[in-house]
């Protein structure tokens, strides 16, 4: 059975709708690496309740989520062959530290990379706060189905990945993830086994279970709104990636950035493997 | 005002009910070291629902708590000089993975140390599993009241501290602690802002928010039930132990245990001080 790009492009998405607390925005913030260093006041307000309580800004990406609908027969993608590519967030307003949100999920485009590529599929939630009616955020993904190329679509326009300046970084900022980091972000996030159970890891090809990528994504985050945002959540605008390889909790994530104007480029690497695990990042960070 | 021994042996406490899930008991876990090495299959059952969950033994002690009465000024207790002196723990029945349980807690005897040293209260609360009618656990808890000694009441009989034998220890059992710990332990425990705030902490004369005695009590329960136990939850039947001084969350807790018979003997260092924090610590361990 071959990818259906119609049905796909008209999938049938329902509204899905989340209420989270302050005590969820903690454990969250906890499983980013939020309040790795005690002493450091800027980040106790995304993890103390009775400091004057942020919640931080790429929890959006685990809010209202629309589930793993791409494992439908109905879409006819061969789902054990799908990578999450590249993740995308658009702050319209700070996110509350606890709210009701609403998100509805849609496919923006699906490009055929051909047989040995697979196909590309593009979706795009906003997620509204239910009480005001305010778009928080739109978050944008592209999902690598890499066995269901040659499926007599558009091979493009596709869009071009953010690139890096040419010079050294302008900043560094490593961030250590805890041996429990993936056990912890699951509790926010995405549930999947793989990040929690050795065998399951181990029958993935992965030495131990591996952090989800949009953990990776929330260090990068966190080490952007740190270094050029002085953990002011106002100032964080947006922010996009490309996934290259996973993170194993416990290691150092280190992000390099490329300050120009208010646009950051950054890219990450797991300092005790030297692997490379966020690319072609691009964050936008407001003036103070 | 002094301390008022017939009204805190006759306090008019109240039933206490708490519902607690499996992400509640998760994160009980994840606060006390379980699941700090991801290829340890014995800790996944702790941190991990789709396993075969099993709650972590010492979780007991947070659950239906009478919270901070002591603080009330009807006790006439200075209540800024108040210790968490001693801990214990029974266990009836293994702990479900999740439930609603009922306490009540008591006083059950408070002893006049003298001026120079203060009053001990001795409280003691049975936990109920309130869908079954099942008893779950004893605990017991002592707490010292350093600025109300002279109350005119009996110095004794005080009950003696487990010693410890004279020997080497038969075990010794390293576990790490995360500088994150006493954030994510005050999630499920005590959320004193003392364990977050660095400004809290300093005020009381710490260099940092410091862990939770009770998180370090969990941290020794996991060094016996994996080094004896086997991390079969049926087999830890009680634990008790004295408080000597903080953990700063980060430091590594060394826990040294005697085996004679059933009983382990056991004190915790926190290993990058040298320093002692759980003394006179005293579990029992069924057979397999």
């Amino acid at each position: 059975m071959a990818l259906d790009p119609d049905k796909i492009k008209n999938w049938p998405f329902e509204d899905v709708e989340q209420t989270y607390t302050v005590k969820d925005s903690i454990i969250y913030a906890l499983g980013v690496g939020f309040g790795h260093d005690p002493l450091d006041e800027g980040q106790l307000p995304f993890v103390f309740e009775e400091a004057e309580f942020k919640a931080v800004p790429t929890m959006a990406v685990v809010l209202a989520g629309p589930g793993f609908w791409l494992r439908d027969p109905k879409t006819g993608i061969d789902w054990r062959k799908i990578l999450h590519g590249e993740q995308g967030i658009k702050i319209h307003r700070p996110l509350p530290p606890a709210a009701t949100v609403v998100a509805r999920t849609r496919i923006t485009r699906i490009l055929d990379k051909g047989a040995d590529k697979g196909a590309l599929i593009y979706s795009e939630r906003d997620l509204i706060d239910k009480a005001t009616g305010d778009k928080l955020a739109t978050l944008s993904s592209t999902t690598f189905a890499r066995g269901d190329g040659s499926f007599g679509g558009p091979s493009g326009p596709q869009p071009e990945p953010h690139q890096l300046p040419d010079r050294k970084p302008d900043a560094v900022c490593d961030l250590p993830t805890a041996p429990q980091s993936a056990l912890l972000y699951r509790l926010a996030g995405d549930p999947n086994p793989l990040h929690a159970d050795a065998k399951v890891a181990a029958s993935a090809g992965f030495k131990a279970p591996i952090l989800h990528g949009l953990c990776s994504l929330g260090n990068a985050g966190h080490a952007v709104l740190r270094t050029f945002g002085d953990y002011d959540v106002n100032r964080f605008k947006s922010l996009r990636l490309r996934f290259s390889s996973p993170v194993y909790p416990g290691e150092t994530i280190r992000t390099e950035m490329w300050k120009d104007g208010l646009t950051i480029s950054f890219r990450s690497t797991a300092v005790e493997r030297n692997v490379a695990v966020l690319g072609n990042g691009c964050a936008e960070i407001g003036p103070p």
